[in-house]
């Protein structure tokens, strides 16, 4: 199109939350300024983009955080006509925790489609150049697109120590507790899946992981080591406490709007440890799809065209359907 | 006294809590059974004592748990004559994690006066011999008895590093505070002990701490690795996670009654850990203590006799108030 000064200026379509509407628009193309601008071939839907319509982490803007997509533009032509990934958080690069290597809890950080920085629901989208990770060349855009979520699944590992000698539990049966019971059964724990949906814990169950319904599970109280809470559900943060063992570990996932009423004197009393885990990294996520380590198809619940992306966020949110795809 | 069938039964006094009511009541001496008879010296008023009046734990029977006394019969005659202090956890002895020499989380466990066994502000209690350990000869009952509640603050490096290139903030300048600052000062790390009463921070300031009123401390925003929670107040969870940096550790060692409100996404972004702590070790804490390393009489308020122990616990919730003494 033109503008009133006879520039030309390139659109594009792009799923934004805008004064808590939201809404497919058609928005300037993004300048590459001095970070890569990356055509965006497959986005996922994730909670936290539900979540966001709802409130959380106030964020004004284009939505998404899990793409996979092709480098149009970017300084020094680097990585030009690679199809990558991409690390969501993008540091400061001048604080104390960019300098030692942590730019995604750098306090300055932008978050891809979550804090000041537009995101992956869109034909287009930018990023530093050194969050980008190249996709193995034989790999499904369809599996790609997973690595972004397997990394925050992988990533819990980091954070506390999952061995084959150990209990774990998960609980939440969506789309990240899937990811999070097969990550963790990886690690060759023993790993329970607590959910509600029979044709969701099948999955699990395929790749030899035993479930169990939230009713049935509480019979196991006190038995596990690490608790994984991923169900997104302000209710599961005590039946997570009651099924871990004295001294147990408890590990938060999910990001949700809304505060969580918890009984402090319990977690003193049995010296549990509650242990946040956000994202992790990329290139050991992407090596286990490659590997095909981890059963995303299963996954995959409905696409769409990105001009169809408000339909696709309702069917997202119902109950039953796990990931829905965006094609621009 | 003799009773209706011409027996001879000693009666004792102790501080009850029996419907919600508290009162000092003349009970029947305990009978030793498989344990240890102890003469109580001294005993101290803790918090949790006042959250059992609360409803705390639903404990009914006689409270205390902080004492020093003297063994006046014991299975064998083992430390009879001899003036202990007492771990107050006691396990079953049979399940697992009494087997691997971990009673303290014993799901059968009984707990000196907080869980099904009558406590120390009475005449006379009633332990295992196992759970009691010799205090030095020279050292005042006025010191012994601190031991049980230093072991809990030194008990927070079994649960988290803290060394000396650390940032560590104490909230809570009460009893617990005061005892936790003082412990973790003497791993090396740097320690700002936050609370609101300018003559309990002068006590830790003349120990070298850094101290601060909870208003200037909001101005340290992420700043600390460690902050230890001995505050007792709910709203303190959350001053604590705005002063933690990024994957910083919370310790959590007041037992309170009641829910407490937390924003369970920003554990989640922030990946912070949150960490109870409950009891420590009584050995380590007496040779402290010997040592003089712990500055305990500062925090001695008031002394009453057992018999005045209504009395003694409306001091003891006082604000300004530091530790209360009962002396049978």
């Amino acid at each position: 199109m033109t503008t009133d000064d006879g520039q030309m200026t390139r659109q594009m379509k792009a799923l934004r939350v805008e004064k808590n509407q939201i809404a497919v628009r058609d928005i300037q193309l993004p300048e590459r300024g001095q970070e890569a601008l990356v055509r965006v071939l497959l986005s996922g839907i994730c909670n936290t983009d539900i979540e966001i319509t709802r409130g959380y982490a106030d964020f004004k803007g284009t939505i998404g955080h899990e793409f996979v997509g092709i480098v149009e533009d970017a300084p020094d032509g680097k990585l030009v006509g690679q199809r990558v990934v991409g690390e969501i958080n993008a540091g400061c690069g001048e604080c104390e925790l960019c300098r030692v290597g942590d730019p995604r809890h750098c306090p300055k950080r932008t978050v891809l489609g979550i804090v000041g920085r537009d995101g992956a629901h869109a034909e287009f989208l930018r990023l530093p150049l050194m969050n980008l990770v190249p996709v193995p060349e034989r790999m499904a855009d369809e599996h790609a697109v997973f690595a972004e979520p397997l990394a925050a699944a992988c990533g819990i590992v980091d954070r506390t120590p999952v061995t084959k000698d150990k209990n774990v539990a998960v609980i939440g049966d969506g789309k990240l507790g899937l990811l999070c019971a097969q990550a963790m059964a990886l690690t060759g724990a023993s790993v329970l899946l607590i959910g509600k949906h029979p044709e969701k814990l099948r999955i699990a169950q395929r790749r030899g992981i035993e479930t169990a319904t939230s009713k049935n599970a509480t019979r196991r109280k006190r038995e596990f080591d690490v608790v994984v809470e991923a169900s997104g559900s302000a209710s599961a943060f005590n039946t997570a406490v009651g099924l871990l063992r004295p001294r147990g570990v408890m590990v938060l996932k999910s990001t949700f709007q809304g505060t969580t009423e918890i009984n402090a004197a319990t977690i003193v009393v049995d010296e549990i440890s509650i242990i946040g885990s956000r994202c992790g990294r990329l290139a050991p996520a992407l090596d286990l799809l490659r590997k095909g380590a981890i059963d995303v198809d299963s996954l995959i619940s409905e696409e769409y065209p990105l001009r169809d992306g408000l339909l696709a966020m309702e069917r997202a949110a119902k109950k039953g359907i796990l990931k829905v795809f965006l094609r621009p």
